[in-house]
């Protein structure tokens, strides 16, 4: 395929834009109508870092590469509007692929309501996408930052935890754990880690209910929880008992410790239960939404959801995080990915 | 410097965000305050195919990099707005050449009134640098797209052309027209390659002064014109006796030629003269802005813009690009970049 014809053909891939864009690609920038807000993240991914060919397929890339960008929009609370994507294709990357990329970049948007407005498609010496996601808002106070977390606030996650972590062990040894984990369990692990859904609706859900702070968990909730604390200047306090650790966890946490993942910290069931918090607090890309919000508002907040939330604590005066429970000690050391 | 260390210190490299900005970098997502019709475009380029770091410095490819996708803003007529800047490093990359990038970047942001409201640093296989930009209008009318030119408009260009294709000939063999241009002209030609100027305020004149339609000259006249004619659905006729090509292109042209590198076309003067004509329609990278505009606005366009505008021709009906002049022919069947 001649290079014109593969970017005509991700084009077409890309589907129809939305009502709101004026001018899509294939003039020299795209015009959308605006709302008030404009609430926009560019996220880069690239091969070999963030993932790997040899178990992530072109449509799980595109995937991926969108999903992050959108799971921030989705931590402010913000409408998802428009997507701009720079796609930079080593010398060999096949057409087939490429187009299979665009193809499950844009199954995502389209399931949440997102145009790709724009793109730029290069030669580069290593694959590296990167998104810039735009959505809107019509009130500031509509949005939701990490800095509102007042003292006396619940502090609460959506949906699970440690699942995209384990599915990444799963990835790396599918036989790891195949004497402990059913097939299916095993298999909706890894796809958290290779199709995350960003929480968009539950983002704005939580912001109309009058969450105070919010942050997505990129990085695992030992490094997002401390970035949101640190931005609130409060003290999150986590009860480790109430984590919500997603099924078939403990049991990949386990089989990775037993082969030195985590230092050999876990011996039977006790073992396990430590070796599964570590795993959900300190893997990142479960991409679940970490908030907090008053008392009072609690229960409107999980009825307008469309996931389950935990309270997995309180924020307090005083600045950090820390854990309670029987682990406390442990887990307040584990730390999440502090990536460049 | 640790990674944490070093997206700080880019971060305070980048400056003070503009007035329209709510939030900016620090949270999931930065909030901008936005005017009714947003304007973006997505940019990248690759080290050994955009740049290379044998002749650019890190400042030059931070410059370049933003340079070329306010370019996109400028060939809209838009106000240049919020920049998002995806950093992908390669090992080894080092930190004070990341923060030199980030600083050339930051210089060029200053001077064209754009935030750098956003950004990810990331590792990858290769130096790849995109940005997103984002510019902003008022109504839809005070735009320009590709699709307005109409039989009867004049084409126009601003400023002159060949600088950046002789530029980048002079970096890859500095001795090569030596004994034929002057250090200060040869040193004229290999910024306008490494430090393209955006032509925002141009962009916004002619916008302002009625032309019908506009392109940026990334991928050269020859390719770019095309495109705006195929959009409009006109026929471009270029006298190419008008090119306003840039001072010592020429001498660099026939030295390339000289060289073989234009297939040996030249000989003489008249040889030097179609030479440079070459270069200035199939080499990109001028970032000048070519526009069709009704006659009768052609004195009020010109009055207005801070660069000198040359009349090249007319929109007539039809389809494609033609020259006129004595290397029509020749002319005719040069191509600009037709890149990935």
């Amino acid at each position: 395929m001649a290079e014109l014809e593969l970017i005509a053909a991700i084009r077409a891939a890309l589907g129809a834009p939305g009502e709101r864009v004026v001018r899509g690609s294939g003039d020299d920038a795209a015009v959308v109508r605006a709302r008030p807000f404009a609430v926009t993240s560019i996220d880069t991914v690239a091969e070999g870092v963030h993932f790997d060919m040899e178990t992530c397929s072109p449509a799980d890339a595109g995937h991926r590469a969108l999903a992050t960008a959108l799971s921030d929009l989705a931590a402010m609370g913000a409408q998802a509007g428009e997507a701009y994507v720079s796609l930079a294709l080593p010398e060999g990357f096949a057409d087939g692929d490429a187009l299979e990329l665009a193809r499950g970049m844009a199954a995502l948007a389209e399931r949440t309501g997102t145009t790709i407005a724009g793109g730029d498609v290069v030669r580069a010496g290593a694959l590296v996408i990167a998104v810039s996601v735009t959505g809107w808002a019509e009130r500031e106070r509509d949005l939701v930052g990490r800095d509102g977390a007042q003292p006396g606030d619940l502090v609460g996650v959506t949906g699970t935890l440690g699942a995209a972590g384990a599915g990444f062990h799963l990835l790396s040894d599918p036989n790891a754990a195949s004497d402990r984990v059913d097939g299916g369990v095993a298999a909706a692990l890894v796809a958290r880690h290779l199709r995350p859904t960003p929480r968009l609706a539950a983002g704005r859900a939580l912001a109309a209910a009058g969450a105070t702070a919010m942050i997505d968990l990129s990085d695992g909730l030992a490094t997002d929880g401390r970035h949101l604390a640190r931005a609130s200047r409060v003290a999150l306090e986590i009860d480790a008992t109430a984590l919500p650790i997603a099924p078939g966890v403990a049991e990949v946490a386990r089989a990775a410790a037993g082969r030195g993942a985590d230092g050999g910290a876990s011996r039977g069931d006790e073992g396990s239960a430590l070796a599964a918090r570590r795993l959900a607090v300190s893997a990142g890309e479960d991409y679940e939404l970490l908030f907090t919000i008053p008392p009072e508002r609690w229960d409107a907040a999980a009825a307008a959801v469309d996931v389950p939330l935990t309270r997995l604590g309180s924020a307090l005066g005083g600045e950090g995080l820390r854990f309670t429970g029987p682990d406390a000690a442990d887990l307040d050391a584990v730390r999440g990915y502090e990536h460049l």
